[in-house]
C-alpha cells in the first residue's frame, strides 16, 4: 500500500492527500512533526534526504513534488483524470497549475518564510540554511494579491481553475487560497467569481482530506 | 501551421524552440525584441497579454508556457516522447523538469532580474513593474551554485537528467547550463558528470534550434 509521509498543517502534502481522496486511493498516513524540526531528522532523511513532506513511498520509490506524484498516479489511476484528457485541456490544466504553483504558492512562501521569526535561516524549504530577505516577504504580498486578481479573471469565464473540469489545478488554487491566509492575505469581496468558486470547493469531499 | 513568438537569445523561448525541433514539428518563427521591449507594444499584447515568450499560437489558441506547450504538443504529436511513457518515468522526468524550473532557472532570473541595470523595475516578467531586491539576486547566485551539484550527482547515475531516456527535463537543463553564464555561473571543473552531460546535449541537433 502506498505510505504518505504527510504533515496535517502544511499545504504542500496537503495537495497530495487531496489528490489522492479525490482518486479515491487507500494509503497509509505517518504525519511528520514540521515544527519540532522532524524532517530534518537522522530518520526522515534516509525517507527523503530532502527534508520536505509530501514524501510518497511506493513501489517504485519515494516521490517527493507534487508535480512527480501527480504525475504518477494519473498514470497508474487513470480514472477521475486530473491532468486532462484532450490535449487543449492538458494544456490549460499545465498552464493554471503551474501558475497557482509559482504566482500563488511561491509568493505566499516567500511572504511567510521571509518573515516568521520562527523560519529565521529557514527561508527555504531543504536541508541547506539560508537567510530570510524582508523585501521579498513584501514582494511575495504583492504577487499574491495580483495572482487573486488574474484568478478571478479566469473563473467569470470558466466554472473551473482549469475550464470545465475539476483537475489538479483547483486543488492547487484551493490550497493557494487557503495558505495565503497564513500571511493575512484574502479575495476582496469585490471578487465574487473567486469567492463563489470557493464556497463550491469547499463542499467537495476532498476538501478536508 | 503552429506560429511561435519567441526571441531568439532568450531562455523561455529556447526551450519551446528545442522541444519542437525535436519532435520534429514545422512552424512559423516571428521573433519579438525583448531588449526595445517589444513585448510590451500594443500589438504583441493581442497576441499574449501576459507579455512574455514563447507564445505558441494553435489552433487551440494561444499558449503561453513552456508546461502548458508542453502537455500540448505531447498528446497531439506522442511520437518521441518527452514527458516519459511508464509510470516512473513521467514522474522522474516531471520531478526533475520541476526543479530544473524552481532551483535552476528561476535561481538564475532572480539572480540576473534583480541585479542587471537595465532590469530595474523588471524584475519579474510580465506588465506589473516590481522593484529589485538585490539580496534576492545573491541567494539566486547559492541556489544555482547548490543545484549544479544536485544535478551532478544524479548525472553521476544516469545518463540524462530524469533516467535512461532524453526528455524535456534533459532540454530544461540544457537552457539551464546556458543561461547560468549570463550570471557568471559555470559548473565546477570536478562537476565532471554534469559536464560531461552537457557536451553530449550540445551534440544533439536540437542544441541549436
Amino acid at each position: 500500500m502506498l505510505k504518505l509521509y504527510d504533515c496535517e498543517t502544511a499545504p504542500s502534502p496537503r495537495r497530495t492527500r487531496m489528490l489522492l481522496a479525490e482518486k479515491g486511493i487507500e494509503h497509509e498516513n505517518i504525519q511528520i512533526d514540521l515544527r519540532s524540526g522532524e524532517q530534518m531528522s537522522e530518520a526522515f532523511r534516509k525517507v527523503n534526504p530532502r527534508c520536505t513532506v509530501p514524501a510518497l513511498e511506493t513501489d517504485d520509490g519515494v516521490l517527493t513534488e507534487n508535480a512527480e506524484i501527480a504525475a504518477y498516479l494519473e498514470a497508474l489511476y487513470p480514472e477521475t483524470p486530473m491532468l486532462g484528457t484532450t490535449a487543449l485541456e492538458r494544456a490549460q490544466i499545465a498552464k493554471w497549475n503551474w501558475r497557482c504553483e509559482m504566482e500563488g504558492l511561491m509568493s505566499i512562501a516567500h511572504a511567510l518564510r521571509n518573515s516568521t521569526p520562527a523560519m529565521k535561516d529557514r527561508a527555504l524549504p531543504g536541508p541547506r540554511n539560508i537567510a530570510q530577505i524582508p523585501a521579498l516577504a513584501e514582494r511575495g504580498l504583492q504577487q499574491i494579491a495580483w495572482f487573486f486578481e488574474d484568478l478571478n479573471e479566469q473563473l467569470k469565464e470558466n466554472e473551473y481553475v482549469a475550464g470545465a473540469s475539476y483537475s489538479v489545478a483547483d486543488i492547487t488554487a484551493t490550497v493557494v487560497v487557503d495558505f495565503a491566509r497564513w500571511v493575512k492575505v484574502f479575495p476582496k469581496e469585490s471578487q465574487t467569481a473567486l469567492l463563489e468558486w470557493h464556497e463550491r470547493m469547499k463542499a467537495r469531499p476532498n476538501y478536508s482530506a
